[in-house]
């Protein structure tokens, strides 16, 4: 998938082309739009998707530990990678944990999460999570004759006296501004802000040269991505991110014939309802290895689960934000052909709660038939908790 | 007090000759090095001071009832300025509810509740309380298919997909920038930020013509104003304050021959060891009017109040935060020969918690023998809870 970056000359050209084009047109949530590459299915038919959640990033950098747990959510990023070769990455919230971080702006952080796919030149896509925004929790012993410790990262010039953590446009402002061909993401349209991350994603069909059937620009996957809120504002996806994703889908995929998956960070509360009773072992149709903690939804359902559910062609949800769970279970609220399977992610990196071992969900996509198989992959090679998602 | 500008010609010279020896001496934090007259005794040998508390400007900016409960501040204010006529207004915290201004900058609700002073040539001086800089919470409703409801202030350009609250320092910025002559805030040192509000202001002894004695230069009476933190970080006054405090007190005051009387937002610990019970009659020593709660006291107590307890010098510290709280009390913590007196102001405006009758603390300190006495002038023009705090 991401060959393009391998030989720059012609892919520079294209993308170059791409922006003029971009420029002529009106602007979409499609990342063509941006002047990158379509996403696309390749050669194999085939599509993998690596998901990192939760790696809280510039935790306790003013200790050792911080830095150096930083720099193990690196290796098992670069561990996974290594063993499965994603086509895309999707950041699925809390990149960084601002509410550690006395700076002024987080994006050097969010920057080094993101580096672990651009390094490789694979392509990302990022939502928010609740503590990417967040603003700087001043520890209360700081007031205390011990006072404030060393800063690695003292406050620049004009930070003021507070850090009132980085806006989420301003972070995706950095992440997707000039050179950043390989960032997929993009902000949504101003009339869901304070939500930020809402914006689609299409996988072309694999190609005229593989398939000889002139359907090279069909999109064969859709992707929606959502920001679940969290951080500066209330944890939740509003009614007006429903009626958005209302309009996308019916724009984008009228007859439901292109299957369509979703990510955002936090579990809506019709995890709870289908998830397995903490600490009791996982059970079919549930799939999974960790089950240690309850579930913590959202704040309120505005309709997003009953839109989902109402359409054939959703298959899946992916979210973060509980680091002891990484299960995967149908929801069965509506009659539905095939189940809408509602999955953690696993906790990737080394940051925030919990010291179950770290690895990643991946997601394999295969385009005719179509079919969505995932499993984890752990920072020490091994596989587990495989899944079909399209049974 | 404020004679100085009804004469504006000499006033404003004498302001441009402070400017220029200002920038030839180190800084202080004293009113006279920013180029405003100093503050002094009054002809008769008296100085008064009205302290408004938590005001809270800016509430449901989006009803009707929040710009009218904010017109019903600026009439208390009116009114007590009216009966009152005070030498210095200190503005106690909690001037603006930032929590519930969808705006980026929250420095137009601070001027209107400062205009109160300014609009009648009263000098002022701030503190910061635990409303002024925090960020915007978002109504969970506005997430709701209701939607967010048209706002009157709507954000400018620029203003991201947050409302961040204002920082303290632009906050004091504002207030105290080009043409603000009749405000005695003051940015304290770098050092103790996160806390801005940490500044000393002199009242000078009423001069040569009305003593003939040459000691028109000495400060009679010395106001500390502290930052008792809240909002954008803990609600405390810190090791470092303390610290400062007592270099400060050294150097002005080594003797302790000059009165001092303390000023911020959130009451101590003290406060709570001291009150009555709450919802019970406040009896002798104590002195006031309503009693409705407890004392909502800061996160620690990191050695201000010993500090205070152990300057015989120290007479009174002056507070706001809780709104249905308006005694004065003795703090009986040190043997002193006086008592340090710890008091409640009055809750001044519509905005916030409460619907006890709104009113004003009234301070009157006279030079010559020291005395302080306090009491509270009501919206309806009555007073009441007469106490002395210097017997």
């Amino acid at each position: 998938m991401h060959k393009w970056w391998r030989s720059p000359g012609p892919a520079l050209l294209a993308a170059a082309l791409a922006i003029v084009v971009a420029a002529l047109r009106p602007a979409t949530e499609h990342a063509a739009a941006k002047g990158r590459p379509p996403l696309r299915f390749g050669p194999g038919g085939a599509f993998k998707v690596a998901l990192f959640a939760d790696l809280h990033y510039g935790e306790d950098a003013w200790t050792d530990w911080g830095p150096a747990q930083d720099a193990a959510s690196d290796r098992v990023m670069a561990a996974v990678l290594d063993a499965e070769n994603p086509d895309l990455v999707v950041y699925l919230g809390d990149l960084v944990t601002a509410n550690n971080l006395p700076v002024p702006n987080a994006s050097l952080y969010w920057d080094r999460a993101v580096s672990a796919a651009r390094g490789r030149g694979v392509p990302w896509a990022t939502v928010f999570g609740n503590h990417d925004d967040m603003a700087f929790e001043w520890p209360p012993e700081w007031f205390s004759p011990d006072g404030v410790p060393p800063l690695r990262w003292p406050p620049g010039p004009g930070s003021g006296c507070g850090f009132r953590g980085t806006p989420r446009t301003d972070l995706m402002a950095a992440e997707t501004g000039a050179n950043r061909l390989l960032s997929y993401s993009s902000s949504g349209p101003r009339e869901l802000w304070p939500g930020v991350s809402n914006y689609v994603l299409q996988v072309l069909s694999r190609g005229r040269r593989a398939r000889g059937d002139g359907h090279d620009h069909d999109p064969a996957l859709l992707m929606y991505f959502l920001d679940s809120g969290g951080g500066s504002y209330t944890e939740v996806v509003s009614s007006a991110q429903v009626r958005w994703f209302h309009t996308q889908s019916q724009f984008l995929n009228p007859d439901g014939r292109i299957p369509e998956l979703i990510f955002w960070h936090i579990p809506s509360t019709a995890y709870a309802k289908v998830a397995p009773k903490a600490k009791s072992e996982i059970r079919k149709p549930c799939v999974g290895s960790i089950n240690e903690e309850e579930v913590a939804p959202q704040a309120a359902e505005w309709g997003m689960m009953d839109a989902l559910a109402k359409r054939s062609s959703v298959k899946a949800v992916f979210v973060g934000h509980n680091h002891g769970l990484d299960w995967c279970c149908p929801y069965d609220g509506e009659e539905r052909e095939q189940e809408l399977w509602l999955c953690f992610a696993r906790h990737t990196g080394y940051g925030g709660y919990g010291d179950w071992p770290r690895g990643a969900r991946i997601l394999e996509v295969t385009e005719e038939p179509f079919s969505a198989v995932s499993w984890i992959r752990m920072e020490n090679g091994t596989r587990h908790s495989d899944v079909t998602l399209t049974s």
